[in-house]
């Protein structure tokens, strides 16, 4: 019998067969990405990290890792999309909201949800106003993958009289929230990763899942800031995912297509010194960028497992993993996607294959927030014991 | 009183200012480059090559590759344009008919001819039948840059007679020469650089520039070769110049629009740390390649006022300064074109600045031939004394 | 209670902590590694690999990996003499004689022996010449790698009369056996890697361990193959034991000593911007490679489990994940010991640090057999499949 | 006739093969550099910037960084001894002190005096106490260059009275100078870069060379700060100078000594195609570097040249220049010096060869001052127009 992993791995390789055949057109087309969440409903993926006895696939953190990474080598837009619905049903859960965390299962299941959230830390606050036994919530925020598609919303907002700030879950298509559809980026161009607007939108008291202690260190506090890792871990394994991706299709070009050098003394590219040994620089570097994204995951789950037992310096020890972890895939996934067409040949810069999708994804989303400054933590940590701070991205 | 070096940079840097406005745009559009042939016609850059007395701007060679360069830094597509057209004319003077040279240079000023060439080595070669005075043409060949948008062709092919290698120039509208318009590629989209395909075209006997010699060393066959070595030159040239546009419009940017990082502790980004490091590396690489492109192109130049006296050593030591150009370029570009990104920020992968057109037209350029076997060149050189051998790419 | 690796990893630190006290004095002294055999006799470390009821250790390959590259932190020649004793040990073992076996390691804890190899596979062969009821052997092999300072040797040699390749143990001090101690290089200054004769040494025929059949494929052939791997492997491990002692001690020093650049505008060099994310960077990439060693390691462990059972398929699986651990690994500590010292600055380059061996000695042992075949390996087995071949560094 | 440049580059040429012929020995003997002294004055260049009518060769600045690179390219502590000797005559006709000037180029030519240089900016302030008709001086400074091996030196000290920084020149012989003989570093072993004390040094008015007015755009202060951009200039030019000797004797030893790799098919190492093509790679850099290295100089050469009128501007721009090449070179020579030995192969390691003095001299001298506040400063003239402050590295 197959574990959770299996299952999941499988349903990952089938789906990314799917969006591998027109990713490219579909890129080029580059609309909301509503086909591409019905594919994801229909791969029984939505419900991996849901428990099998709730009707869920039982999977893992680790899994829906695997997952997002499987499903971002085909379509990186798709990939983000399903990595972010794991995170924010993942990071629903950390404020220990047991019969909030049950019902979500239960609807998640039975609707088969799409997740998505609103949370960019550079924005300016959404407000949250009591009103009833609930709230009302207003504001806009900027960069909110998936919301225009997806079912439903973990958003976090900041309360106008406490100034507490209160993470709760919403219907995506509640009275009052308006998508502008202004994502138009040069990558990740499926990722409808436009502004969401709120105008007094309802947020019923049972949908609260909790407050973020102003307290770091507060009882459950550490755990729940380990929401800020989770965007930071599920973006490694995105860069991981399209420089897999990359490097497959790019050997699969190079193998059928690639003609060999003129000069080359050799009858076939895959017989040319330079394209052998410079697939095996990226397949080395490619490698050993996915053992350190599966550390770090196998750290975030961990950390995550020793629930309100979480000290700061174990959520520090995965940060620095992390952190690690996007630093080199980073540097992996933007030089792999940039080097594969020296392999690949100048005929491969054809529109139809679509193949600087790639790079243009990878640069697109490893410019969520500066590197330069995740590597400023490993060094940091490394030479002072300093942890990464309790941030919006760290 | 300016000098002609100082009137064509003045030109180009004009021409530069204009394209730049909706060069993003107008790489959506992709549009076959009608109009920015108008603007190469209207900034008087197109006569650059001619004496002044033949009504030409009076420039030298190192002037048309400083012009190319401005002129690739705002749009690549024209400067790749730009750099065959003087590419072309040159190498059409490389068999020192002189009264064709003339005749040619007084059309183009009179007309203000526009040229491009059809000779891509790795296609089959074109067959040229006598026919009455002179010849027909038959064939079909890829990758004829600016062709399509041209008024003059340089073109090569093979007599079906005597097997010799003879060059020509045809009327770019003669009886007969159909344009695919099938250049669809991720980047240069500008530059019309789809197949040819001749059909009993006419060419007349006057029209013919002269045969390349089997024997390489024949007197006068040094020389006619050079033209090979124009191609990686200027394409050198264009590198360096998306290199310098690439930095000059991600540092407009990040003045004016990235905003300082949350962490960074600093008020802006000009003061951020790894920015302005991160500038300053590519700064410098840039200016060093650009430095090595300039050698280059004296070096041609020097090798091609050698007229019929011009040996295969003084073309190899040429040749490899050029090669060394085109690796040191290659790395620079592809490099600085992907980095910009880490110093503008997220918000710049918006399409509406269409900052990856830099990557793309880079990347696919630098394809044109494998930049290993130029490494490879400049180290037997270095090694052995050995000079690359005489061939379509060296 | 502490399991075989716990112990094992335990016993490393505390060797290396020793070691790291004098590693930079040592290195100027250049002495054969008598002293530094005698502390790994004393260390307890080199009966690990034995089982525990034969008094040894009781640690699988894995761990003698991991103690490899915690000494090889503190002195890359000792873990370079430690990482070929376990090697040695294990590929004895490799031809299934289990009575050899069984008694080689109840003499290894009897007299604590140290095991060194001779095998330089570009060297001409050793002869084996039938004499008694054993053999002689005779001939010269350079790169013995502590030979000289060790009690048991495994050798190679290739039979006069059948032509055979026969591996046999023979005591190191065994009359007829000369060293030429003419190790004297820029790096792995304390390894005796020197040369060795052999003259007229006899070799009891109860000493071979067997024969490497013609036919790679042959029963028990392909385990026996898994030597040349095993090689490579505890290469790459030395490699990033290298890596991570260099940054440890640099960090220490830029903890310790390193001034604030005075243009910095911090008050500690450990606040400097550039330092912090200058080690970010190689921590990064130094938890990568040791990722991929590990995993190379475990791969070859996994291979070797599976005794007669395994495939040319499954040998070749682990020789890439080898092959791939070694382009990394090859790059980071080249890359680590070289960029250090930027962080610690001008006054760490004071001979009394000796802090240049970590260079020294990452570069000279990363020419074992030059990376970019190893690259090409790689290269290949993703492009086509194919495997790398049998041979002594595949 | 030969210009004077040609006379000193064949002068240079000639010492440097001397130099070569031991070099990897002296390094090992590392004894002051006696004997190295004595071939400079033997040489003629020591003269080379003195005018010929007064006896010298009549060279130019950027002559005088040609030659430090040719001597470089041998030895880089020769190097380093014969740049700063330019360096140190260069900036004592900064302060336009005609009289002084020609005093000591009279006295240089006569009695072949080798020059250096007392100034280390980071550490404190030696003391000019007036005393008679001039002054004394007392303190300590480290790391000057050559000073105990120097007839003539240049000093700066602050006057204890007014707080003026005064520079002056002393003989390197007077009663008071004491030479710690103190350096001991892991590279540039023979360029006596030891500390010095003074003890009541009498220093005369008449070698009063000026003081550096607090303004640093008081009439003449311009010119007179350019002396820190020589300092950086001369660097660089050592840099490059370093990772041309390392390709020039690395590829000898290619040609000579590197075996074909077992598994490369090719029967040379120079046929090899990594070898090849990683020296092209390295060659083009070293190229470029040498441009960017010349512009520099010929950037300061001009500032210089405009005496008094030198604006704060224009010193900016030379600056930015150097720093642009000190970027660029350090790279380079860095990476070069490194990667050698990947086409010399194993056996280069050996200690005979003495290969890695390149890498020890290089990564010695690239930490002069930290390189990444270079890149910094090119990057923030790049995005905002600022010029590098006036500092002792800038």
């Amino acid at each position: 019998m197959s574990t959770p992993a299996q299952v999941g791995r499988a349903a990952a390789e089938e789906l990314a067969a799917t969006l591998r055949v027109d990713a490219a057109e579909r890129d080029r087309a580059a609309r909301p990405p509503v086909k591409e969440v019905g594919l994801l409903r229909g791969s029984g993926l939505l419900t991996l990290l849901i428990p099998v006895e709730l009707g869920g696939g039982g999977g893992a953190w680790p899994d829906a890792n695997t997952v997002t990474r499987i499903v971002a080598g085909a379509d990186a837009s798709v990939g983000h999309l399903i990595g972010y619905h794991y995170l924010h049903q993942w990071r629903s859960e950390l404020f220990d909201r047991r019969e909030i965390t049950e019902r979500l299962r239960r609807q998640t299941v039975r609707h088969s949800w799409f997740w998505a959230g609103v949370s960019n830390p550079l924005d300016a606050d959404l407000t949250l106003t009591p009103a009833g036994d609930g709230f009302t919530v207003d504001g806009r925020k900027t960069f909110a993958t998936g919301a225009m598609v997806a079912d439903r919303l973990v958003v976090s907002a900041v309360r106008a009289d406490s100034g507490e700030k209160v993470t709760f879950t919403v219907d995506a298509g509640a009275r009052g929230i308006g998508y502008l559809d202004d994502w138009d980026n040069m990558g990740q161009r499926l990722t409808a990763s436009g502004g969401v607007v709120f105008d007094n939108v309802a947020v019923p008291a049972g949908d609260v899942l909790g407050v973020q202690p102003d307290d770091p260190l507060a009882p459950g506090a550490v755990r729940i800031s380990l929401a800020a890792l989770g965007f930071q871990l599920i973006l490694c394994q995105i860069y991981v995912g399209i420089a897999e991706g990359a490097l497959a299709e790019a050997a699969e070009y190079t193998r059928r297509r690639t003609r060999p050098w003129t000069l080359s003394g050799v009858d076939s590219a895959v017989a040319d010194p330079y394209i052998l040994a410079g697939y095996g620089e990226l397949v080395a570097g490619v490698r050993a960028a996915r053992l350190l994204a599966d550390e770090a995951a196998a750290a975030l789950h961990a950390a995550a497992e020793r629930g309100s037992e979480l000290t700061a310096e174990e959520r520090g020890a995965a940060a620095v993993t992390i952190s690690a972890a996007k630093v080199l895939s980073t540097r992996v996934v933007t030089e792999t996607t940039s080097r594969i067409f020296e392999f690949a040949g100048a005929r491969a810069t054809a529109a139809a294959f679509g193949f600087d999708r790639f790079w243009r994804n990878a640069r697109t989303l490893t410019l969520h927030d500066p590197v330069a400054y995740k590597a400023r933590e490993v060094g940091a940590h490394f030479l002072t014991g300093e942890y990464p701070p309790f941030t919006g991205y760290s």
